[in-house]
C-alpha cells in the first residue's frame, strides 16, 4: 500500500500508444493558455476585497462544495456533521479537523468520481500536496494546506493571476447592486471579473422566495414592480446597468425547456394573480415559458448573450430543504423536450443572429436526438458543454461521441468550470483540456481529421471558442 | 472452418496490452471469490431433494431460457418446435434431440450475445465442452452433456458446491409456503439457500392471476384477505416468516416507477373495488405505488433489503401469452420517470437509513439523468447492477461509464445473476467480474485510480458490496 | 500547414494495432462487393435518360444536399447565399464558384462529421481530387470536378456500374406514374432500379398538400377517392402496380410511433372531414395511426417489405420552411415512445411472418429499451440501420453496441445509405463497411467471436442481409 499522491502526467488520456503521444502533443500546446471562465458561481466579493483570506482547509474545500456532502450523506452521514450550516441556525460540527479527518476517512467513496480527479489535481498543484489524501494522511495535509492560506500569495487576487485567468464571470440576482463588481473595477487590480444577468428569482413565481426577490427589485430599480410592464422595464433597466458593469451575458434556468407567446395582457394577468399569491403551477410555467422569449427578444436588441440550463427539478429533498436551505446537492434532473418547448422561442428568434442562446441540459438523451440537429440549424443557437453531473470525464467523451457529428464543433462554446470552489477552476480546465485533446486525437489516430486541423481544434475548444461565444474579444 | 470452441483465457478484456495485463491481474486476484448469488429464479426444490436429477440437455439448457426461445421465435421458428409447453397442453415436439439439432443449427443467431458467451462457458467449463455449438457438432455435445447429467456430481447441491456459491437467494410469492426452503434447512447439507419475498402478485391488483393469489395467501395466512388492513397484516406476517427462513431481501416490480400515499381509507376502497373485479387502471397503479411506500415503512422496520424492478411491460404480446402464459419472453421495457415517480417514496423514507432500497432500471436514459443523481444523494438508496437485457458485456460497461462517475461505486450493489438457469450462474458471474476488472484497469491506465484502488475496488465489486448490501455478512 | 486531402487507407478503424489488423482483414474481405441500395432518394429521372449530365459542381454536390446548406445556415449564412432556391421564385446566387468558394472558405465546419469524410471520400475516389478543400484550393478544386462532370463516363448510367451497384430502390410518391422507372425497363440498360411506394402524402391528412395528393392519385387511379373505402383501394391498386415496376418495399413516416386499430366507419368519418378541411389533429394521428395497420395488413398480402421511419418534427423552422419549401434540413426528431405505439399493429401481425416490419429511429434510446427487445423477440420485425443524423461513425457504433446483444444481428438489415447525393453512395457503404468490420474485430480481439464467425458476418452485414431483408434475392 502507497500513500503517494497518483496523478501521472498523461492521465485521462486513452491508452493506445500512439493515441496517447498525439493527445500529449495536442494537450502541451494548450496547457498553458489562459483561462476563460464565462459561466461560474465564485463570489465576486473575495475579488473586491484586496486583503480576503479564505478560512481553514474545510471551510474552502468542503463545507461549501455540494458535489463532495452529497456523496458523504449518500453514505449516511449527516450534514450536519460535515459542518454544513443549518437555515436554523441549529448546532452543527464546529472542529474542522475533525470534519477533515471524516471526509479523508471517506475520501475512497469518490474513487473514480469528477469530484476525486479534481480534488488530487487541486491539492497537488494549488497546494502542493504529494500525499495521497485518507484517514492516515488527513491532518498532515490539513497542516499544509492551513499553511498555505495564511501567505499572502494563496489570496484570491494573486492566485487568479497564477491561475492565468483571462476573465471570470460570476452569476448575479437581478436586484443584485453589484458592489463587489464596483469595487474590483474601481480598484486598481487588473483582473478582470464580470457579473452574469441571472433573473430566474423575480421570473419564477413558484419559488418560495419570489415575493421577497420582487421587493429586493423594488429596492433596487427604486420603482415598484407592480405589474408585468414594470417588471419588463425593471428587468431591461438591470441588464443595460449589467452591460455597464462589463457583463456579457445572461442566465435562465427552468424545470423543462418550455416556451410559450402570451399576451401582455395574459402575461399581466398571471403577475397579478402572482402577487396575490393565487398563481397555480400552470401559471408559473407559461410566465417562465414567456418572459424567456421576453428575455431573448431583449438580447437580439442589447446583445447579452443568453444562456438556458432547463432539466433540474430545484430542491428535490424537501427534509433537507427545510433544514438547510438551498443550493445543498438534493437538485435532481428530469427529462427534457427541447424540440417541443423551445419551438414557440425559435419560431421567433431561431433565425435571428443577433441572438447567441446556448443551451445545457441533464438530460443526455436530447444530444443526439434534439440538441445537436437543432445546434445544427439554427444560426442563434450553440450548445453549452456538458453540465453539473455530466461535467466529468466521461460526461465530455459522451457529449463529443453524441453531439458533435451532427453540431459541428464550431456550433459549441468550449469549456466552462461552473464553479463555485475557486481554487477547483485550474483542475477543471485542465481535465476539459485533456479529454478534449484525447477526443480529436482520437480523430486523427482514425483517420478522420489530420493533424493541422487538429491543432486548430484544441485551440478552438480550449480557449477560442469560449471567447468569440461569450463576446470576450 | 474450425469446430473448435472459442474461449480464450483473456476474452472480454480491452485489447491495449497494458489495460489487458492489468485486467487479467486484477481478474485473477478475484475469479476463485465465492459467488453471493443475491437476486434469482432458481426453483428452490432442486436444492430440497438430495438426489434431483436434471433431466435432458434441452430440458436443462433450453426449454426454461427465455433469453433463447425468443431469440429462435424471433426469427421465424415456433415455440411449439423449440418444446416450450403450451397453456393449454397443446401439442409440443418431444424429441430432445430434435430440438438441440434446431437450436444448434440456429447458434449463430447468438453471435455476439450474452447468451452466446455464457453458453460457451457453461458448455467448456460445466459439462467439458471443447467443440463449438452448430448444426454438425450438435449431438456429439448432447451426448456429451447428457452423460454428465446422469451422474451424481451433476447433481444441483453438488454443483452448488462446485460453483463455490456462497450463498443463493430465491424469489417466492408472499403466499408461498417455503416448503423447499424449509426441508433444505432441515436437511444436512450446508449449502446456504435463503427465499426472497416477491408479493407482486397479491398487491398488483391488475395482474390477471390477482384473485387466486389472493386466495392462496388467504390459505397460507389462515386469516380471510377481506380489506386493505387485512392484506397489510398479512404482509407484514408473510415477511416475518420469510426472515425466520433466512430471508433477507424483498422484491417488487411495477410497469413504472410511480409511488403515491394513499390514506387507509382511499386504499381499502380500491382494494374493495379489486375484490368486486371493478378497479380501474389508476386504481391499480395508485395502490401499487401506495403499497410500494407501504413495504418501504416495513422495511424501516424489519430491516429486510427491499429491490424495486420497474419498467417492464410485461406479457406484451397477448398470442404468446394466451398460448404459452406467463414469463415466456415478451415482456418489453418502457420509459420511466424516477424522479417525479419516486417523490413521494423518498419524501417519507429517503432520508432513513434504515431503509435500503436497491433500484433497478430497464430504461439506461435514467443512469446519469436520475439513478446516480438520486443514489448519490440519498442514504436509503443504492443502484443495482444492469438488469436482463442489460446484463451483459456491453451493458454492464455502459453502467459503469454513464453511472458510475456520480453515484460512486459505493452506492452500488455489486454483481447478481438473476438467472432462472442455475448451471449458468458460474459463467454469468464470471463475465461479470472480468468486464469489472477490465473496467477497473481502464481506470488505472487512464491514471484515475492507483492499483492499490484498483484491487480494493475489484474485491468490492466481485463479492464485497453484494454480501455487504444484502445483509449476508 | 499541408493542402494535401487526408484520407488513410486503414481509417476509422480503432488504433489498437491487433483489433485494426483483423478490421483491414474483414474490411477487405468485401471492399469490393457489389453495393445493395435498399433505400434512397435518388431521382431516377437521371437513369431514364441515357444522356442526362450534371450540372456544375455547385448543383451536384451543394444544393441539393440538405446536410451541407443546414451547417451553412447553422453560422449564419443566408441559404440565398448557398444558392438553395426560393418557394417564390426569389432571387438566390446563381454564381456557382463564388457558392462553392463559401462552401469551401466553410468546410472546416465539417470537421468530424459524416459529412465531412463522405465528401473527403467522394472528392478523391469520384473525381480524382488530391487537394484538401478550403478556400485556397476551392477554385482548382472546382475546376477538376467540372471537368470531370462533362465527360460521358461521368453520367449517370456510367456511375452506376462504376460503382458496382446491384439495385437502387428510389422512394416514389403514391400518385408517381413511375415514367423514368418504365423508361429504365424499356431501355436496353441493364442497370437494376426499382421504385419504393411511399404513400405518406395521401395518408397523412396533417399535410399542407394532402389535397393536391389525393388529387393527383384520383388522377392516376382514374377514380375519385372520395372515401376511406376509395382510399384503400387506389392503396392496394398502386402497391400492385409498383410491385409490376419491381418495387420489394414500401415507406412510411409519422411523428410518432403510434398506431390504432380504427372501424371502417370511423376511418371514413375522419376522412370525410380531412376531405373538408376539418380533420382535428388527432383524428390526423389516429388516421395515420390506423392506416399504419393497414398497410402492415396489404403487406401481409403482396409481400412488399414494410419501412416505417417514425420520429421526425418535419418542416420544424416555419420561416425556413416558408421560404424554401420541404426537405430543406430544419426536420427535427422527438421522443418515440414505440412500446406502447406499435403494439395494436403488433398484436394484429407482430407474430405473422408474411409481414417484414423494417424499423428505423431518430431517437436512439430506443435501440437498448424497446427496438432491440421487440426485434429479438417478433417474427415480423427487423431493426434498419441507424437513420439519417445518426448515420454516422459513431452513430453506427451506438447502435452495434447498444442494439446488438438483445437483438442479435441477424435480426437487422443491413446497410443502406438514405441518399439523395447520387455520387456519395460509395462513400456512403465504404464508412458503414469500415464500421462494421472495426466493430466486428473488436469482437475477435475481445474474444466474443472468433474469425470463422467474424468472415461470415461481415458478409452478412456488408451485403447478405441487405439483399436478403429487402427480398432482391
Amino acid at each position: 500500500m502507497t500513500d503517494e499522491l497518483f496523478l501521472p502526467p498523461d492521465r485521462y488520456f486513452d491508452p493506445d500508444p500512439k493515441q496517447k503521444e498525439i493527445a500529449l502533443h495536442l494537450y502541451r500546446q494548450v496547457a498553458g493558455k489562459p483561462l476563460v471562465c464565462p459561466h461560474g458561481h465564485v463570489d465576486p466579493r473575495m475579488f473586491a476585497d484586496p486583503d480576503y483570506q479564505f478560512g481553514t482547509p474545510t471551510e474552502l474545500l468542503l463545507i461549501p462544495d455540494h458535489y463532495i456532502f452529497r456523496m458523504l450523506y449518500s453514505q449516511g452521514i449527516a450534514l450536519e456533521n460535515a459542518g454544513i450550516p443549518r437555515a436554523d441556525g441549529g448546532e452543527v460540527e464546529q472542529d474542522h479537523r475533525k470534519i477533515w479527518q471524516l471526509f479523508a476517512d471517506h475520501f475512497y467513496l469518490f474513487r473514480g468520481t469528477p469530484t476525486g480527479m479534481w480534488l488530487a489535481h487541486e491539492l497537488h498543484d494549488v497546494f502542493g500536496v504529494k500525499d495521497k489524501l485518507n484517514g492516515r494522511t488527513a491532518q498532515k495535509i490539513y497542516d499544509q494546506i492551513a499553511d498555505c492560506l495564511i501567505r499572502p500569495e494563496f489570496r484570491p487576487r494573486q492566485l487568479f493571476e497564477r491561475f492565468n485567468i483571462e476573465v471570470l464571470a460570476t452569476t448575479d440576482a437581478a436586484a443584485d447592486p453589484l458592489d463587489h463588481h464596483k469595487a474590483i473595477r474601481e480598484s486598481s487590480w487588473k483582473g478582470r471579473v464580470v457579473p452574469t444577468f441571472r433573473p430566474d428569482g423575480v421570473v419564477n413565481i413558484d419559488r418560495p422566495d419570489w415575493r421577497v426577490n420582487i421587493e429586493e427589485l423594488t429596492k433596487t430599480c427604486g420603482f415598484e414592480i407592480s405589474s408585468y410592464k414594470k417588471l419588463i422595464e425593471a428587468l431591461e433597466g438591470r441588464r443595460a446597468y449589467f452591460k455597464t458593469m462589463g457583463a456579457t451575458a445572461t442566465d435562465h434556468a427552468a424545470l423543462t425547456p418550455f416556451t410559450c407567446r402570451l399576451s401582455d395582457e395574459e402575461a399581466d394577468a398571471i403577475f397579478q394573480r402572482a402577487l396575490k399569491g393565487a398563481a397555480s403551477e400552470e401559471d408559473a410555467t407559461r410566465f417562465t415559458g414567456h418572459l424567456l422569449i421576453e428575455n431573448a427578444r431583449m438580447s437580439t436588441e442589447d446583445g447579452l448573450v443568453m444562456q438556458f440550463h432547463p432539466g433540474s427539478f430545484r430542491n428535490y429533498n424537501p427534509l433537507v430543504f427545510d433544514r438547510f436551505g438551498y443550493d445543498k446537492g438534493c437538485d435532481i434532473p428530469v427529462q427534457a423536450d427541447f424540440t417541443r418547448g423551445l419551438k414557440p422561442l425559435l419560431d421567433r428568434f431561431g433565425n435571428d443572429s443577433r441572438l447567441r442562446l446556448i443551451l445545457f441540459t441533464l438530460d443526455e438523451t436530447t444530444y443526439s436526438r434534439e440538441l445537436a440537429p437543432l445546434a445544427g440549424h439554427f444560426p442563434a443557437l450553440r450548445l453549452g458543454p456538458p453540465w453539473w453531473f455530466q461535467d466529468s470525464l466521461n460526461g465530455m467523451r459522451r457529449f463529443r461521441d453524441q453531439a458533435m457529428e451532427t453540431a459541428g464543433v464550431y456550433n459549441t462554446v468550449g469549456f466552462n468550470d461552473d464553479t463555485r470552489a475557486f481554487p477547483s477552476i485550474p483542475a477543471r480546465h485542465d481535465l476539459a483540456r485533456r479529454v478534449d485533446a484525447n477526443w480529436i486525437a482520437g480523430l486523427v489516430v482514425r483517420g478522420i481529421v489530420d493533424l493541422t486541423d487538429a491543432e486548430e481544434m484544441i485551440h478552438d475548444l480550449a480557449y477560442r471558442l469560449a471567447r468569440r461565444a461569450y463576446k470576450f474579444d
